[in-house]
């Protein structure tokens, strides 16, 4: 099977688009005529609508985007319920022809990290939940990341490491400085170092890096800094980061990086761009719009303009 | 309903110690007896005896320690069927009088992190979970930490900050040194800081830190920077650390510590200590045994020992 990133960069130049959609269900924000007559207090009504919901977003993007990222925060607020509806959407979407990048920022020492690690990595069928990549965050040092390092080798999957993540408060200890440099870049180091000693011939190793849309001028200095890591870009949209500020997140060709949008799209039918045209009813007219929308201005403004 | 940290000291009171037990379930070191004749390869099987197990080991362990510690790791594992199991777990510890600090080293921005805050933390029976408290991961900053303590707040619920990790590689970014103190100490002041706050006239606040066995200096240092946090001791037992290791995590009444021990307790008819004395057929007894031996050595090497 072909290593992950890899098959990423096939994707995105199969769709001509390094847009990523998230899928962050929230109860009270779903359209309406997707949910009516249910029990809203019973969280199994509730998982079956983000089941519902994030495969008809799948139905949308699943020949426009390369990938998709659900949120494991929003379907693990439904129990073991809502862990099966997140499931279904991994496996859902994998049908739809989408790689799955499970943004659960895992991470534990040792064994523990390994349980995370087959838990959630397997695109060859073999783990429980078998997503193409996960993110993972890196307080825990070294030793932490070795057991996700060789499930995804082992699995031909991927990682994304938080390095410089797109909220205010990262800067609380990302921005500390340590000997000249600040810490982000100490985590991103070792990152680079690690992708880069496994990357097997390919351009890209299996270990990304999450780098927020929010903080460009950081964007551009990782980007050199780290030639053989795939970035992850939260931040664009509803966060505030531009297509312009993510600019730098890319290689020459185009290539290197995935944006990120969430709410910006899947919430498009409540948005002020798209709520008047389209409306509850026409929930999925509004993804598709918001969709089309995200990707002119991510091709118009950035490298990955060329891949179209 | 008391602030937890409140409840976890009437706990450690009642008991006489400060000794959680991991609830860290692995198919292949379960004793043999308990289940034979399922299909190992199935998930479903194995979540089953992750239940009985953990179940089991509760039954043993309900009237002689404060709380217990489930990794959701290793329920995240066997896909939806493990966090049936983990909630499972969860409630049958609750009803044994434990409390439940669930082991998910969660963490995200804004509202993702009120997600996971929403979904784990609720001992008012008004979460999906229903966790006593829950350990975080800091990376992500300042902000990232605000969901889960007005969660804790709001539920009367507890919050363990990973400050300062029991395995090697925690030195890789902890203990980089920003103007003068290692990054865990920065990482420290804004825990210890965000738990003064939120004490409430209470001895300690609602947000506790992890500081690993493996590493008494920093315990020692730790302890006196940090006057409102309750510490979770990780690595006492199986990864080295002894009693005497974690004697300065206590305050001068021996509270304000829980020391955690997983593999020693539940696996003990696999270890060397007693498994000629108990083999798998009498594992239960074999966990009474390593409990005990635990229990006297906090009580006769640590502060601890003065409440029993």
């Amino acid at each position: 099977m072909k290593a992950f990133m890899s098959s990423l960069a096939d994707a995105v130049r199969r769709t001509g688009t390094p847009l990523i959609v998230g899928l962050d269900p929230r109860y009270d924000q779903l359209p309406a005529p997707l949910c009516g007559g249910g029990n809203a207090n019973s969280m199994e009504h509730r998982a079956r609508c983000y089941t519902t919901f994030c495969r008809g977003i799948i139905d949308v993007v699943g020949n426009t985007v390369p990938a998709v990222k659900p949120q494991a925060a929003f379907f693990e607020a439904l129990g073991p319920a809502g862990m099966t509806a997140l499931a279904d959407v991994i496996g859902y979407a994998q049908r739809a022809g989408l790689l799955v990048v499970l943004d659960g920022k895992r991470n534990d020492i040792g064994s523990t990290a390994a349980g995370y690690a087959d838990a959630w990595l397997g695109r060859d069928g073999k783990s429980a939940w078998g997503a193409d990549a996960l993110t993972v965050s890196p307080y825990l040092g070294d030793d932490s990341l070795t057991p996700f390092v060789d499930a995804a080798v082992k699995h031909s999957a991927g990682l994304f490491v938080l390095v410089k993540t797109s909220n205010p408060g990262g800067r609380t200890f990302q921005d500390l400085t340590i000997e000249g440099q600040p810490l982000y870049r100490h985590v991103a180091a070792l990152v680079e170092a690690v992708s880069a000693e496994h990357a097997d011939g390919e351009a890209y190793g299996p270990v990304g890096a999450v780098v927020g849309a929010t903080y460009p001028a950081q964007l551009e200095e990782l980007r050199d800094a780290m030639p053989h890591t795939w970035f992850l870009v939260p931040g664009f949209g509803s966060q505030g980061g531009t297509a312009a500020d993510v600019a730098a997140a890319f290689d020459a060709e185009g290539l290197g990086a995935i944006v990120n949008s969430s709410r910006g799209i899947i919430f498009a039918h409540n948005g002020a761009a798209y709520a008047e045209r389209f409306g509850a009813a026409r929930w999925q007219d509004a993804v598709a719009a918001a969709t089309a929308d995200a990707v002119a201005q991510l091709g118009a403004d950035t490298p990955a303009g060329k891949l179209r």
